[in-house]
Parts: C-alpha cells; sequence; structure tokens
C-alpha cells in the first residue's frame, strides 16, 4: 500500500479516541488510592481544624489583660489548667487568668490569643507574659484550611500524597474512582522465543512481551500478557477468551499490509477495524478495530515501529478509559542538523534533546531497540512538512511528558 | 530553641545523607522489572538481530543479477523457494535465483540484497525485477542493533519498557535490580483518629496516615502504616518491632523542640539522634537518627511541616537506599510578589508557575494542606538571602522534578 492510501495520523486518532469511553468507576479505601483517578467530585463534609486550636506551645489568654504590658513590665496571670494533645479544657477563662497550650489543641472559651512560651516566665500557677498580645495571634481559626461544604477537589483528579491528605480532612476514608482498564496483550509471531543465551535459526527472542506488559504499566493499567502463532484459529480463540475479561486487547505482529494479516483478518470476523494502515514513520503497519464493544490496538511487530505505534495511538486512549484527559503537548527546539522527510507522512524520529537543541540518532530501521533506549524524545515532523532544515525549530515530544 | 541553635539546612542533608547507603540487591524476573533499579550492567550475550536478516517482504537475490535492468527491460530470475517468518532456507541461492522472504527472514546463502514487492512481477516461479538492486539493499546487518559483548545498559538505571526489550534481546529474562527499601511509618498522638464525618471534642484526622503511605510509594519504596499514641514506652516497642524486619522508619509527631519529644527521646534511647531541630521554614521540628544502623526519620506533626521535611530530608534519601542517584535541580523564575525571608533560615514556599514566572500562595500556618494541593512548586529562600523582591528571580523547585 502506497503513501496515498495511508490514513493520516491525526485522522485515525480522532477515529480511535473518539471511540471509547471510561471503564466505569469502583469505590477503594483512601489508603490503596495513590495514582488513582477520582471519578466524583469531593465535598468536606467537616471544617478543619474542626475547632480554633493553637498555633504554638505557649498559653492562651485573653490578648486585652496583656495591653501595655512588656518584658520590663510584664502582665501577671494566673495559670488555672493545661490542655495537652487531643486534650479539651471545661474551664472558662477569665480576667487575668491564662491556660497552659500544646500545639493543635483547641483554644478554651473565654480565649482570643496564645502567646508563645518563649515570651512568658512562669513560676508555679503564676505567668508573666512580657509583651503586648493582639487578638488572634496563634489562633488556627476553625475552617482555616478547609470549611464544610467546600469542593476539595475536583473529578479527574489524578491523586498525589497530599491529595490524599486533604480527602481524609474531608472526613472521607473510601472514594469513587475509575477502574484501571484491563489489558489483553497478545504477542504474534512463530519466531519468537523468550530471552536466553542460546537462540537458533531465524529464532527472534521476543521483546516486545516485557515492553508491552511495562508500556501498559506505565500507563497506570493492568496488562495481561501471552503469545500466540501465527495462526488466525489460535489468534481467534485467544481474542474472544481475553476480551470476555478485559477492557481492551495491544496485539503486536501480523499487521503487515502486504502479506497475510493473521490478526487485522481476525479482528475484521469478530469485530470491525476503523484503522490499517497510516501515514507514519515508522510505524505504517498500524490497525485498530472494535471488538465486542472494546478496542484492539494492533500494532506491527517489529519492536521499534509498535513502540512509536503505542505512544501515538494507545496511550493517551489507556488514559482516556481511566477518566484521564492526558493530551501531551510538544516543546519547540533547534534541530542541530537537516533532517528530511516526505510529504503526506508524520515521521517520529527518535532523537536526544540537549538545552534549547535537539539531535536526531543516527539510526534507521525499524527494529532498533537501542534507538528508544539512547533516545529522549521524539522530532515530530508533520505530514505538511518536507523536513527540518539546520538550526530551524522542530516540534519535540519528550518521553517524560507521555507518562503521569 | 531560637534560629542559631537550629541546624542549616544543607549540614543535615549532608549528615543524612552521608549516613546512608543502599539496602542490597535481588535478582527478579524481567517481567517485574518495569520502574526498578539496575545494580548491575547488563552485556549482550548475543547479537540482536541474531542474523542478516530481510527488512522488507520481498525476494531475496544476488543484487548482481539486476545490474543495468528497469521496468522497461527487467530482469529475469527464477523462484527457488520461500521463507516464512520463523523460518530458514538450506537452499544456497545461484545465479539467477530467487528466494520469496518475509520481513524478518533470515537471509539466505548467496544471496546479498532483498527486492522489495512492489518491484517485482512474479508470474508461478518466474520473477521480473523492475529496478537495479544496490547490493546489501533491505538486508539488515547481523548484530545492526546490538552485538555479543556489548553494554547496553549501565547500573543504576531506571528500567523504562524500552530498556526491558534491549535486555531481553541481549538474552536475559532475569535481572539483579536494588530491593526497594521497605519503610515503617509511624504516625503518634493522642488526638488523632480515622477520617469520619462525625468527630468531636479535640479529635484530629490523621490524614499524615495517608501522606505517608503514597509519600513512599512515590519514593518506589514500601511502606508499612501504624498509629500508636503518644507514650515513650509505646514508641519503643512499636520503634524496635518493625525495625527488626523494615529498613528504616518515618515518624510523624512528638519532635517539637519546647515540650516533651516522647519520638526523638525514643530514638536517642535504642539508637544516635544526630539532627534534633532545623533551620527551615517551615518544618522546623525534624529530627534524624540512626537505630540499629537503620535510618530514622522524625517529622512533625503538622501535615504540610512534616510534607516539606519529607520533601527535604526524606526522599532523596529513600532514592538512594535503592541505588538511585537523585538531585532535583531548581529552576530560575520571576517572583510575581516581594517574599519576605530571615536570614540564617532556609523557606519552603509553596507556590504555584506560570510561565517563567512563580507566585507564591497566600497561606499561613503549617497546618494548611490546601496550600500543598493548590501549589505546584516550592520558592527555594536559601538562607543567605533576607527575601525576594517583586520581579527578581528566585529558585523554583517544582513538585514534578522531586518524583520518576
Amino acid at each position: 500500500m502506497f503513501l496515498s492510501n495511508l490514513m493520516p495520523v491525526k485522522k485515525a486518532q480522532d477515529m480511535i479516541s473518539s471511540s471509547l469511553k471510561n471503564v466505569g468507576t469502583e469505590e477503594i479505601s483512601l489508603e490503596d488510592a495513590h495514582r488513582r483517578v477520582l471519578s466524583e467530585e469531593i465535598v468536606s463534609l467537616l471544617n478543619s481544624p474542626p475547632f480554633e486550636r493553637s498555633a504554638m506551645d505557649g498559653y492562651a489568654i485573653r490578648a486585652e489583660d496583656t495591653f501595655g504590658f512588656s518584658e520590663n513590665n510584664p502582665a501577671k496571670l494566673k495559670i488555672v489548667d493545661t490542655i495537652g494533645a487531643g486534650q479539651v479544657s471545661d474551664t472558662i477563662i477569665k480576667m487575668g487568668e491564662a491556660i497552659k497550650i500544646a500545639t493543635g489543641a483547641p483554644i478554651p472559651k473565654g480565649s482570643n490569643a496564645v502567646v508563645m512560651e518563649e515570651y512568658t516566665v512562669a513560676d508555679k500557677d503564676s505567668l508573666g507574659v512580657e509583651m503586648s498580645i493582639t487578638p488572634g495571634e496563634n489562633v488556627s481559626p476553625m475552617g482555616e484550611d478547609i470549611e464544610t461544604g467546600d469542593i476539595v477537589l475536583k473529578k479527574g483528579k489524578i491523586l498525589k500524597p497530599q491529595d490524599l491528605a486533604i480527602i481524609a480532612s474531608a472526613g472521607y476514608s473510601k472514594i469513587e474512582v475509575f477502574k484501571k482498564p484491563k489489558i489483553g496483550v497478545i504477542t504474534t509471531g512463530n519466531e519468537l522465543v523468550m530471552p536466553r543465551p542460546d537462540i537458533s535459526g531465524a529464532e527472534i527472542i521476543n521483546s516486545n512481551h516485557y515492553t508491552f506488559k511495562a508500556f501498559v504499566e506505565s500507563a497506570l493499567a493492568v496488562p495481561t500478557l501471552i503469545h500466540c502463532l501465527d495462526s488466525a484459529k489460535k489468534v481467534e480463540e485467544e481474542f474472544e477468551r481475553l476480551l470476555e475479561t478485559h477492557d481492551g486487547l495491544i496485539s503486536t505482529g501480523g499487521t503487515a499490509i502486504s502479506k497475510g494479516d493473521v490478526v487485522v483478518d481476525v479482528t475484521e470476523k469478530i469485530g470491525e477495524v476503523l484503522v490499517h494502515g497510516v501515514a507514519l514513520r515508522p510505524g505504517k503497519p498500524f490497525g485498530f478495530g472494535i471488538a465486542h464493544e472494546k478496542p484492539v490496538f494492533m500494532l506491527s511487530g517489529y519492536p521499534v515501529a509498535a513502540m512509536v505505534q503505542a505512544d501515538v495511538f494507545v496511550r493517551n486512549n489507556l488514559y482516556k478509559m481511566q477518566g484521564i484527559d492526558m493530551s501531551p503537548q510538544c516543546v519547540s527546539k533547534i534541530a542541530y542538523r537537516k533532517i528530511p522527510s516526505s510529504l503526506g507522512r508524520t515521521d517520529y524520529i527518535r532523537a536526544k534533546t540537549d538545552g534549547s537543541n535537539v539531535r536526531p540518532l543516527k539510526i534507521k530501521g525499524s527494529g532498533i531497540i537501542r534507538s528508544m533506549v539512547e533516545s529522549d524524545s521524539y522530532i515530530v515532523i508533520e505530514e505538511n512538512l518536507e523536513g527540518i532544515g539546520e538550526g530551524e525549530e522542530c516540534n519535540v515530544l519528550t518521553y517524560d511528558s507521555l507518562t503521569i
């Protein structure tokens, strides 16, 4: 198939993305929520802090009792109680009285300020306050952090440690999150063997098995891996079996456009193929279909082509299936050297950034895994450009920007 | 304790870091290696590809047989065999012969080039080649990607999907990685309760329980969580119990400098306290000790102070314990407004970046969790600076730069 018969990258991306939705929600313990995705707004059930509290270790007082006093002329107060962390005092402070108080403890009734321990002199139950204290000093108001009814986090938020803290403070120990998509990964190819130091004949090590388990994990989804021979019957059996219990499939191999397309034929038989062949280099032999209302991403068997296809067509959709809207943005950098390209084709060129510059790696062949290991970004050359000149600006997509 | 008695942040960081080493290595299946850290160099056991292979679907030929031929005057060859994926042919190509070959299959003996199917016309066993082919065309040399003996990855590498592909291709199904540190997290405080909508009296929700489970996970380590009352006996029991089976401890609460320092006293009793009180805001009441040759990080009970202490003193050490050298770098941004600071103290101010600018959040109090949720970075004001003027450059540490 020639370029004119291939689907433009953008069209394929839009077609795939618009055919997918999230895979539903589940309730989980807040303890297990790190890096999960909120499927609901969190509205606080509580004030936090739930009471006026002391911001310092010191003495709860009536500020008025200290007005005009100083180090040379300390206010004389009487200590009538002590409030430790986790304690409450029922004592109401009256004129001339103080209560010793720990950081975080509730301010007792009658008090409107806390004086830090450093500015006092205590002797048994008598206290000297060596400065004039402003009302409200060292008192954290109730609800200073969050108030009952506040929206503390929005739907779609990917939860960081501090987000869990605010959800807990809002009164929740369980939350609704989007389910992680369960993805069946099927590597196909009669020539593939697992890694060992003594391969022979036409055997090739199945590196895609490892790449795509990790790829699915890196997209915060849950992979199940199997290998399958290049037999339409076997592939169909495995596709049907995995689709019963998974939310989507990724296959590698069997997508070539000019030979027996085992995987694409199976998808066509059990569902519908929407994309087969894209104007992408590397990565032309990419297919996408829907079977049993679930997505089937059909990648090339060639390791690098498959990785590029996964970054271009799969990753953001695995995010979308779990409620994450992830649209990585290109940055602009200066090309160290000329990069040729063809009109009508989008190129993803493995490259290494260096400050505001970028250097395309000197590699050819979509089997060169080392190029993915040594690069940190793609130079993306859109289909309406005939390459980039030396010293010209180009669009760069860093690998770091693709993951969460 | 006043500023002059507090340890400078840099000194505390150096003291902690120099007292720690990695927690050893283990062998794991390559399948489980995503985001693990290599503890050995990977030297390839194989050539990849392991043989000269065809880069295209087409015909393996002798290039010499096509010299001078063209579309109008095609070379006439005889098809003597077919090699599919995973197959090997024993046939040796002689003058005037061709073998049909699949992408990735081994080039048969006698052949030195592959002509793409598109440039041929086949009729039963006769083949017309419509162009002159250069020797080596569409042939991927043996070892093009990696050669036996090549160092494909170095010690300390945090493994991405493509790294697993190259390790597999180098012939390994198992690898040596650094162990993940097992960290006991002890939240202390009589006032702490688990989240619920009906708290009363002096009860405070234990948000640190959630924050620090997730924090340890975010540092790729493995947390065990417990809560403990403010009792020296209880804390000592739990510290001793957890230290038997863990590589280090993180505690929250009980580190205040002016009151009963339960946690610090326990660490002093069962080990040695190296740091107590640092010139950091927020986060002054931080402690660090070594007990049974394992690190004990003692954080404040106040959520935000504890998070800042964890970012400043704990995170990079959890990385170090698993062989990762992680030194996040500040970036320079323009301050939207004046930020006061004190000489002799390092400030970590929660802030929000906006392109090349940064805006400090308007918050006070080390209990305001919302400030950590709404910010994306710290403005770091070193101890030799008396604040930053509006429009001046300042050092910014983004939260994204802290994690892997």
